[in-house]
């Protein structure tokens, strides 16, 4: 076998440079002498890999220093329920922006531990657009906002707030944008991101934590999610998920040899630019968002009759591309398009759509 | 560097064999075009890493069909809470048994959730001997009872339960002791372990529920530890801990070749039982467990003469065998002797002990 182009939406592809460098000290890393896997979390050699991990990712995006970088595990999805326990507390309200399936997986769990009140939603244009902020009805005792800058299957990126969010913490889902462009750390409370898009491995969420912020949790927030007792314990009330850790600190320091994320950008705009120019200009391929809120990480696309989605699948596969089959939930197709994904990936997917059109079409 | 004798408590050795394996198929893995890290857990070829690792586990621990096996993320602190919240709802109680430093940790975040009351416990032995269950005040609502077969720390190791436990269901936390020894898994509930001692890497906790108590979780249960929802979504609720699931199935593969758990038994015991007699015949190193519930996986020891620990763990490095500090709660030494370290490793020890003693006493 060989590695071929891998689109898929996460876990996705990661820098093969970073692959061979996992690989190369796998079963001893370079100033132990064991696997990293097999190292205690409280050595002094994992505390070097763990210190120099969250020191390379505070770069990448100038984390100011009020602020504190878990490396936790459960995921977005346990994140979802560890918002509204570290930072509501019992009867209190917190403020949704709909903008898709992610963002209303994150309502659902929040409403389990508070009120949930969804402010504004992007369904009037059947997710196309941005939701529309004007004449908010923000609930009374309002613990946060919570946004999903960009919904993976949906496709849906945008970074808009409302004017009149005052001092109410903003809490952003970045689990498919964080590390595809610079960000304002400072516009936001708290960010949280499973890692198995643009960080590492799946089985890690970092979680992003004004410092204000870390110590209103409930006492039953469970011990693992509890930010200030995290932050506390450098992120080891429990062992932490070591080899993502490690992995995660392998990509950023890649990035950083990259250029950092305004070189990111750059190269994540141009392939993105390019395939949605490509599907634009077809009679075949379609994709349904504004063009002023497309995501630059996850491009969902349908082809004009979706009886041919099988054969479009099994030739991509053919061809080398793989991970092209929308989310289950949704159908059609979706091309994920990381920061390990290269130009070359896309181009080679734009020949075999154009391709596959006029065989097709 | 060079891979020495690892004697670390977890996250702990891994057989080379395993680690090789992974190493040679990191950047692309049978039957796929990428990284197992790399592979949606949607996808057939994750499918088949997962449903191989989950058929082997069944068969090394004899599970009944009638129990579901989870793979999930969070530890087992992650599940001191999942069990209260999975068991018993609002105001009932729970029984636990004090064995040590981790029983008393499942009791504290368990109080977060419920009436914890003490049944029993090894504190009158000052933890040398096991809990006695003579007059046992069960509670009137009692959700289940908990206990904790092998304290890693402690080195105490006793799977007795108490003769009346009725129909009250056992939760058994067996995260360092999982896989070292036949158990009848029957005699329990729910048996959780973290991966970090004899399964894999952390990040990922196995547990093995029986159906009829599945579906008892609170409203409040976070979604990703609802054992029913995670049973029914075959642990992909939320994206799993992909590479740790697929590193586990390798370690279960590797026990299954060495002859499963009878035959691991047998070199378990008598790594033990070699190190014991040694201690038990040095007037330098000292163990003060009763021998009948001394832990074959966590072996505590103590020099005659504290200031000479750093001197120790110094030379023992220097020797080739690490990972020998005790926890950072109780100090002294520590020796894990899971199924990974091999005779070799113990035999090094003892030498490099006895001359050790021989220069010091």
């Amino acid at each position: 076998m060989r590695r071929e182009w891998n689109f898929s939406a996460g876990p996705a592809a990661l820098p093969t440079a970073v692959l061979e460098r996992a690989r190369d000290e796998l079963l001893c890393l370079d100033g132990a002498h064991a696997s990293v896997i097999e190292l205690s979390h409280r050595g002094q050699r994992f505390g070097e890999v763990a210190e120099r991990a969250e020191a390379s990712l505070r770069r990448l995006l100038a984390v100011p220093d009020d602020y504190r970088v878990l490396f936790l595990q459960g995921g977005a999805t346990g994140q979802f329920a560890a918002v509204p326990l570290n930072l509501a507390r019992r009867g209190a309200a917190a403020a949704y922006v709909d903008t898709g399936i992610w963002s209303r997986k994150a309502e659902s769990e929040a409403a389990r531990y508070l009120d949930v009140v969804r402010i504004a939603s992007a369904a009037e244009s059947d997710y196309t657009r941005a939701a529309r902020f004007d004449g908010i009805a923000w609930p009374a005792d309002c613990g946060y906002l919570h946004v999903t800058p960009n919904e993976t299957i949906g496709g849906l990126e945008t970074y808009d707030l409302p004017d009149d969010v005052g001092d109410r913490p903003v809490v952003a889902d970045f689990s498919s944008t964080l590390l595809s462009r610079p960000i304002d750390v400072a516009r936001y409370g708290v960010i949280y991101a499973g890692a198995q898009k643009n960080i590492g491995p799946a089985g890690l969420v970092v979680v992003i934590v004004r410092e204000d912020l870390l110590d209103a949790a409930r006492a039953d927030t469970p011990t693992i999610w509890n930010w200030g007792e995290q932050a506390r314990q450098g992120s080891m009330v429990a062992t932490p998920p070591t080899f993502a850790w490690y992995l995660a600190g392998l990509v950023f320091e890649w990035l950083e040899a990259q250029g950092g994320l305004s070189a990111m950008a750059e190269i994540n705009r141009r392939k993105a630019e390019k395939l949605y120019h490509f599907i634009d200009s077809s009679e075949f391929f379609h994709n349904p968002i504004d063009p002023s809120v497309r995501s630059w990480m996850n491009v969902p696309f349908i082809l004009a009759d979706a009886q041919l989605d099988g054969v479009f699948l099994h030739h991509a596969a053919e061809a080398g591309l793989h991970g092209l089959a929308g989310h289950r939930s949704v159908g059609g197709m979706r091309a994920s398009l990381y920061n390990a994904v290269p130009e070359a990936a896309v181009d080679a997917l734009i020949e075999f759509m154009a391709d596959f059109e006029q065989r097709h079409a």
